[in-house]
């Protein structure tokens, strides 16, 4: 396999470089012809290595490209889920080349979707297509089922594999869309947090007020957007949103332990990021706080004024886009009406705020000791000659719940991405060692099954 | 007078409105020749009626258009300064005609700058142009020194005053840039207050985050931003910056009693303008808030993702852009030290600020009781019927402080706009029925000097 993917190497990534021209988008509206694109790239792609039974399946928003191979009579099925839509690109000034144009630098590419998640699942489509070459036929059965929503939390996805249990029945979910610990060292994450996500829009007034007639007189829609903003949190970092932590386990010193064997540089964090100093709930550690705490962040914010110079007004409207991360058993639909209630109960005299709510997803837990997680930790061991660990992601895959309640099988969370590679972030890349690597431990996990 | 205006009224509104169109937004630099085209549309109307000496003053920003008419021989001089620059268009959705393609619907005229300062400057042009057609000369010398970086509080326009105070010596310098109480009620303001203004910029990391890796242990751009922003004021409306009400004068009885007796229906701005409560610094009335006390306000505000949807990260970036009225003595650039002090020991762990200032303007007060100014109500009366009051003004014309400390003489504020002509905002207008008793006004004045 390893001579093999050496042969081809060249030949693949010019083909993923093909993928992530496509401007996958799917929050922007504007993008949805390319997130179709994408859908059929992929479907292409899929036919050219003798998949069957391809289906773009249209939804209400972006299309589900189905594809299976049934043909290894006797042998377990692999369902292969990941997706084909990407985060927005903007601040685009911050790219050192352009996010859809994408460039191989010192080992590795440079694009948004490089690592989450085009080149990770491409990898299963180049490494299906070897396994087809050395041995002529598929290891095991394979099915796949590929989203363009999982960046605005597959809205679509879930009544589609309700409704398609048997379709897509499978002996284990597989999902290459999280990371390494660092660049040494695999992992194959057992717990995700779950995520909320909602807007809040403030307005005080019809129109914008010449801040001289009127200033000091009248509510100003930006003051009273940032008093809650900044009454969602208290001093030491805590969120302050009552019964927000409602459902959030008491880490137990077993959890303690697991998630501080997760190793963790703070100096190079610092270092590599610009931070002067980290901030975070006291009295948790760094991989507490990131992977067994829930979360409440503002992801933008915009109001008034946005040009060069100033302009004297009072602004009549301002927003906030707010994100959670939850965990144990935080329910989203209730931690978003406390946050509904906190708003309500802490907006200044003279706002009228209005909520809007994206994304809801239920926290996850694996059980690492199940057979078919601890074979796909041997296929890493295999070749990269370390056991991986089993850290728990600070991130959200709110598909990764439904699979594994509806499907009822393991889910092996099998990443290829290193923490550094600056996902939803300007100068996105993925590292041509682990896309080559991860195919080869594609390969031997599959055969190994 | 009132005859000649109604012959020519048409064709004067035709003018304005060429005038309206030209998109002369000082502050924003992709308009830079536009206003220099607004500044030679006013030298070609000086030309036409007879102005000699007439110039276009380069300055490091926008050219000062300096014109005069010296051959009332015995008579006072009067020195007229407007402006011919405008406030950025923004936001655009919400203007009902585009603001440079002026329209005139009830009796109005819709276009950015309308009323701010164009219609109002535009007055002076066509009185000057009827006194001569009515009598072959003008009744006084007359001086014009108009300048087109009023909304960038003239940076370049007090060392011009200074450099050439010969040149610009006059009995008096008349303005109309200011408003009426209400439609029935004319005024000659008397105080303005100062302005300063700066942008804050907080940074927390060299790059956005995925706020699923590292939401809950990182610090956040913008959660450090509203930190800062809410440290402002305090619960009560007052600003919080320590030693920023140095120099703002305790209100006399007196002082109160004439701010008093300016008239303010809350009831019709708060419908208006869509206000549900009204907010100020706690123990003064609304007159008071926005006459004689100072402000700290918010003007704009952007930090993180600003697309449609969401986008689940952690900002390393956010700014805002912030600007205080000021009054009495105080100092702008004391009070711009005061709030860098205050944003150092409040900015949270982990931030960086950057501050950039743009505007600073003293606080103004002119005596009502000076001759110059008793001849302008007067002229007010005989048009209007209504002796005007003498308001202080919450807005701020830096200039008037360099006009009247440098020349030494009264400064006579002339307004004849409307409060409620959304001057710095969408739809701004301005009344013809003021456009051409405007003119009246400005002819009957004169010609009583």
């Amino acid at each position: 396999m390893k001579d093999l993917i050496e042969v081809h190497k060249d030949q693949f990534v010019e083909e993923l470089q093909e993928f992530l021209r496509i401007q996958s988008i799917s929050a922007l509206s504007e993008h949805k012809e390319d997130v179709k694109t994408a859908a059929r790239f992929l479907a292409d792609a899929f036919e050219r290595i003798g998949m069957e039974h391809i289906e773009l399946v249209e939804t209400e928003g972006h299309p589900i490209v189905y594809a299976d191979w049934l043909h290894a009579e006797g042998k377990p099925t692999v369902l292969i889920y990941g997706h084909y839509d990407v985060q927005p690109a903007d601040p685009l000034n911050l790219w050192e080349t352009p996010p859809f144009d994408p460039v191989v630098r010192d080992g590795k590419i440079y694009a948004r979707g490089a690592t989450d998640d085009k080149g990770q699942l491409f990898m299963y489509v180049k490494a299906l297509q070897l396994l087809k070459e050395k041995n002529g036929e598929l290891p095991v059965n394979i099915k796949f089922c590929i989203e363009g929503e999982e960046e605005l939390a597959s809205p679509h996805l879930p009544p589609f594999i309700e409704e398609n249990q048997e379709k897509l029945a499978a002996d284990a979910v597989l999902i290459s869309d999280t990371s390494f610990i660092d660049v040494n060292q695999p992992a194959i994450c057992t717990s995700l947090r779950g995520a909320l996500a909602l807007e809040l829009k403030v307005k005080t007034a019809n129109t914008d007020l010449h801040s001289g007639s009127y200033g000091g007189g009248v509510p100003n829609a930006i003051h009273s957007l940032t008093k809650i903003v900044d009454s969602f949190h208290d001093r030491n970092g805590r969120i302050a949103v009552e019964n927000f932590y409602e459902g959030v386990p008491e880490p137990t010193n077993e959890l303690k332990r697991e998630v501080a064997a997760i190793p963790f540089n703070e100096a190079q964090t610092k270092d590599q990021f610009g931070i002067q100093a980290l901030f975070g709930e006291e009295g948790f550690t760094f991989q507490e706080q990131t992977g067994i705490r829930p979360t409440l962040e503002i992801n933008g914010i915009t109001g008034g004024f946005q040009g060069e110079g100033i302009k004297t007004i009072i602004p009549s409207e301002a927003s906030a886009k707010i994100s959670c991360r939850l965990v144990g058993d935080q329910n989203p639909q209730e931690v978003y009406e406390r946050i509904e209630e906190h708003i309500q109960s802490h907006k200044p005299s003279g706002a009228t705020v209005e909520l809007h709510q994206f994304i809801k997803a239920k926290p996850v837990s694996l059980d690492s000791q199940t057979m078919m997680i601890q074979k796909a930790a041997d296929a890493y061991e295999a070749v990269y000659g370390v056991r991986p660990l089993f850290p728990k992601e600070g991130g959200s895959i709110p598909i990764v719940e439904v699979f594994s309640r509806v499907l009822n099988v393991p889910v092996v969370l099998m990443g290829f991405g290193l923490p550094s590679e600056n996902l939803h972030a300007p100068n996105e890349h993925f590292h041509l060692n682990n896309f080559t690597r991860g195919m080869e431990t594609i390969g031997h996990y599959l055969e190994s099954l």
